[in-house]
């Protein structure tokens, strides 16, 4: 057996010089209570205070972080656990663990690793490496662990220090988890809701139809007309306000926001509803869509989040079986400063606007959101996403931001997580390499040490809550 | 208040080992002569040699490095002594000076604090760091400093050991600064020319007309018809090598170059006097004149400088209010081997031809300069420009060049700067990030420790003299 | 005189905590025979086992990194020993030698002086550094050298402890060297065809008739249809796996994979018998080709590499006079997810299958080979390729590479030389630097050091054996 024992000083920087000054940095923020202002954590989940499924279910299956580098390695999903053509899960949970305790070592130097070590060792306390060998005795440990009252939702909840979390909502979600939340005396926590209206924006979406239906149903406002929806999607957030949320997402291809004339909008909507719109119809009502959202978020004051640039469903055979958000989602060429062009010269300098941009293409960092966020006064740099959530690639976020942006026009660490029990660990790795980072400034009398212990301690509080509107 | 005293070892590595490597390197070339062969200091102002005016309007509202991040974080830019509609500033420059001291935690990290911090202790001798409490104190200060004879511009000039300050100048520019600076005994120093002829590329932009009608009467040869245009030009770039001038520049939206047939170019022209040219007539027009500078500098050996990729005035309604150069041109995604083609096909190897090749697209060091520049006996890879001219742009540039061009075929660093108390903090930042770079070779045994000293040297002196043609 | 003693601990960490645990996984590796299952090395040479002509001839010469760097710096390539319009060099090997020698500083900080430098001492014993001095004596010992047995191709082979040697071949090769030298009793190592059909994808190209006809002779199958030709490539195949073939290589100039409809490729290879295909059809058809190939490999199994977007040629003059492959052939924008749409969704996860993914283009590496390589069971990220193949360029490649994919679905390193002598300079290169990576993650507490000597054996020995099926 192998030792699982993360090490007090991991990601902290090799030079000893630095290490002790990113010690000194790192122990002011440690345990700093979590900001968590975009991720997609169930709040019924947290309404209902169930246990856990097996350990397996909560770790595994819904985790594409780790099923895609186990499916990479030649692992078919279904024996991860996940449903094949809507049927029902045709392996255990034990078996699906297994998968993983013999490819452990397929992660080696990947930050799931990373994760997973701390959460394994941190959360669960387990003291071994995950083995063939020791598999089943790991699973049972764990499957125990999970069926203790300190392991339910709102018990880690409190024990993680999670200040705010944010989830990611359906404009026609009732919110009801969230406002029960919100009146419930025995909770603390504060669980918001994000809109997210990304099914609205797609007229050639099978589902859009539906969608609209739905968000009629809701929103008691008719969504069947182009007008009607964006009525419906503002009554629809402003609930989202009373709910508690402070921002909206948005998912697209690319970041074009050129607007319609009203009547053009409408026209492309009956086509939509007609089945007759084609992909450049389809476009641009999905770019006039990104510009109205923009224009709402100047009206009521909702923190606008923007996620464009991923490839959804890359490989066909695999959605049709699995369906969405099974791993093959992948990073497009991201492009920010032209699309984005009458949004920001419409809403760029209103104090009521706010833009937060992410991206999964780095070359964006320092040739487009670092420039937008070092002028325009709506515009901060959203931190690394997806792929580039990794110590790596905080740290040439940092390098290439901070340039053109420094530290004030940035988002603060998004979790950006469906799996509530890695919350901590991404929150702490962060911390540490961005004590690394600010390190290195003060090793290179770039920063004072009292400057980097004031900016080390925005990045954890004052920034978050004051990018995402959270005071 | 906090002490301002930057430290001897700022921005040299942090391991000792190679810091030591490093202090010694920084050592040969921290007193060297600046040769700045690219910028946008003003001849006239060496030549009046009047006082500098107060110290808000010497280093914040001219600056737009500084007033773009003072304007992100919410300041207007009136509120920085900006001009609003061509009218008077409405502020005093003590309240502009106090909105930077009162956000002086903004630049954190950022290289404008890096410079400033320079600047202030080293040219100015203020103690104490910039902040609400001090801010009326230290603009006194400041004042009080700049209406000494020891702060007038030829003082200064000589004071920072300037061997060459090149400005950018309109072919129409009459260069009266220049040569008188260059007939006054009194003045020992070199500020030369450069030809920069980008008004006469765009026949769609509104100055075009009566920038012709200048070039006309100064070149004293008709330059309405294109032949006459070129014709014009061709003798003002002899007037500019009569006053001294070794280069050209050129801004250019992108580096296409696709030469036309005279009569094709002439009816472009001609389009364009009549304002019949539309957008792509103008794009063939401005391709046409970069290649025709190019061949004009095979001609006249006139060192051909490239800065491509810029989207000018981004933010429309800042531009109506304030104009050009304000904080919001922002980069481009850049290419430069295909455009380039046609240029480097007819002159690539032409002994009298030489292209520096700047940009703000990152991606395109290792993929497009430094593969050109290892290739090519013409073509030189420009130090990093702009958003990339910062310590931590600047390793990234030595790490992507050095591999495919070396040294050797680099530009020597550019300030490129308007403000003039800032050229020798920029040129001792690039100077310790080379040491750095250097000294991070020595101690993995890529390069001796002779040969690094050799190498930093060369970068200082050898390298612009030779690249630029000043020798 | 400078001597030339290339350190024992060149490119590990300057950082001695880093260093120490570099040290020790390097030295677990330094000796591990070496994988080259990718490279351009003539399988006659081997066969012949002659003495290897004068050290310009075999250093310089034919090493488009080391005269692109020389004609950067001026030196016409007929001075560098090229034959000019075909006919023969105009100037001696000694005088080429001296070319480089005037020049030696010129490649200082490049990789291509540290291939140069450690095999120059570690491979033919020199001591000093080449210098315009000593360049007559330089060139005398290694002529000298090169006359002895020891030198001969197949000592040397033995000597660097090639386990594998795969080879670039055309279809139309007889592979009667393969054959010779696996059936010579005398000849221990393993030299393998790898299967490259770049020659028929491209109806445009003036040699595309000629390449048909060579193939419908050496397959005995006609290859004048397009049904035909598939046949006469898959029989070429056959027998490339019966030399020993594991593996074909592709260069196109993108990734585009869209099949055609049988027919109507047939109809473009009609047009491109007659001549009248246009750039359009020629395009379709070449991309239809890199589909059939990946076909192809799901059905025999041959690893398939695809070496996408280099612009070949790209100095008309250049080319007119010395013809391709003179070190201007540059590098061009890359993308891999969409273009490889149609390869993947069909044979994304089939067993038989495997596609290595290189670049010239880094921001690849992070956005879509990292990405690809972590969910497709069949897809490798290739290491780091020709301007990237690099000191640097490696830890980019590793940093980059190692979030989304790990180190199991690399390629291992990949010396992609003509450069027979220097292939030992550039795995051991590779080995320093990846110990160097795994060093820092070990410091960094990121990896454990057990683990990081597994990876480290790893990736000289299992990696590339079972990524390239040479078990």
């Amino acid at each position: 057996m192998t030792k699982l024992a993360p090490h007090p000083d991991r990601l902290l920087p090799a030079d000893p010089g630095e290490r002790a000054i990113a010690r000194q940095l790192y122990a002011e923020v440690k345990d700093a209570p979590i900001y968590s202002p975009h991720g997609h954590v169930d709040a019924a989940m947290l309404l209902a205070d169930q246990p856990f499924p097996d350990p397996a279910a909560l770790l595994i299956t819904p985790d594409h972080y780790v099923t895609r580098l186990l499916h990479s390695a030649g692992v078919p999903l279904d024996q991860l656990g996940l449903r094949r053509d809507g049927g029902e899960p045709t392996v255990t949970g034990r078996a699906v663990w297994r998968q993983l305790c013999e490819r452990w070592d397929l992660f080696l130097g990947t930050p799931v690793r990373y994760w997973f070590e701390t959460e394994l060792s941190e959360v669960f306390g387990l003291t071994e490496q995950p083995s063939a060998a020791n598999a089943d005795e790991l699973y049972d440990q764990l499957a125990d662990t999970l069926s203790t009252d300190a392991f339910r939702p709102r018990a880690l909840f409190d024990r993680f220090r999670i200040a705010v979390l944010a989830t990611t909502d359906d404009p026609a979600d009732d919110l009801a988890a969230h406002l029960a939340l919100r009146d419930d005396p025995t909770f603390g926590g504060r669980v918001i809701p994000t809109f997210r209206a990304d099914r609205y924006m797609n007229p050639q979406e099978p589902t859009w139809v539906d969608k609209l239906d739905a968000l009629s149903a809701r929103a008691d406002v008719d969504a069947s007309t182009y007008g009607g929806m964006l009525d419906a999607l503002r009554s629809r957030r402003q609930a989202f306000i009373a709910a508690g949320g402070t921002a909206t997402d948005t998912g697209v291809i690319d970041a074009g926001s050129e607007p319609l004339e009203p009547g053009d909008a409408e026209r492309l909507h009956r086509a939509g509803l007609d089945g007759t719109i084609d992909a450049e119809g389809a476009a641009a009502y999905r770019r006039n869509m990104l510009y109205q959202l923009a224009k709402m978020s100047s009206e009521d004051g909702l923190v606008m989040q923007l996620h464009p640039g991923v490839i959804r469903n890359h490989h066909r055979p695999t959605f049709d079986s699995y369906g969405p958000d099974t791993g093959h989602d992948l990073p497009a060429v991201s492009l920010y400063t032209v699309p984005l062009t009458p949004i920001l010269r419409d809403f760029g300098t209103d104090p009521t606007f706010r833009l937060v941009l992410f991206t999964v293409d780095e070359t964006a960092f320092s040739r487009e959101i670092a420039p937008l966020a070092g002028f325009y006064p709506t515009v901060y740099a959203g931190a690394p996403w997806w792929f580039l959530d990794t110590p790596a690639g905080i740290r040439r976020y940092r390098a290439a931001i901070t340039d053109s942006a420094g530290f004030t026009k940035t988002s603060g660490f998004i979790d950006d997580t469906r799996a509530f029990c890695s919350i901590p660990a991404r929150h702490d790795m962060s911390r540490r390499v961005d004590a690394g980072f600010l390190a290195g400034l003060v090793a290179t009398h770039q920063l004072s040490e009292e400057d980097a212990v004031a900016v080390a301690r925005r990045l954890v509080a004052d920034i978050p809550i004051q990018t995402f509107r959270l005071a």
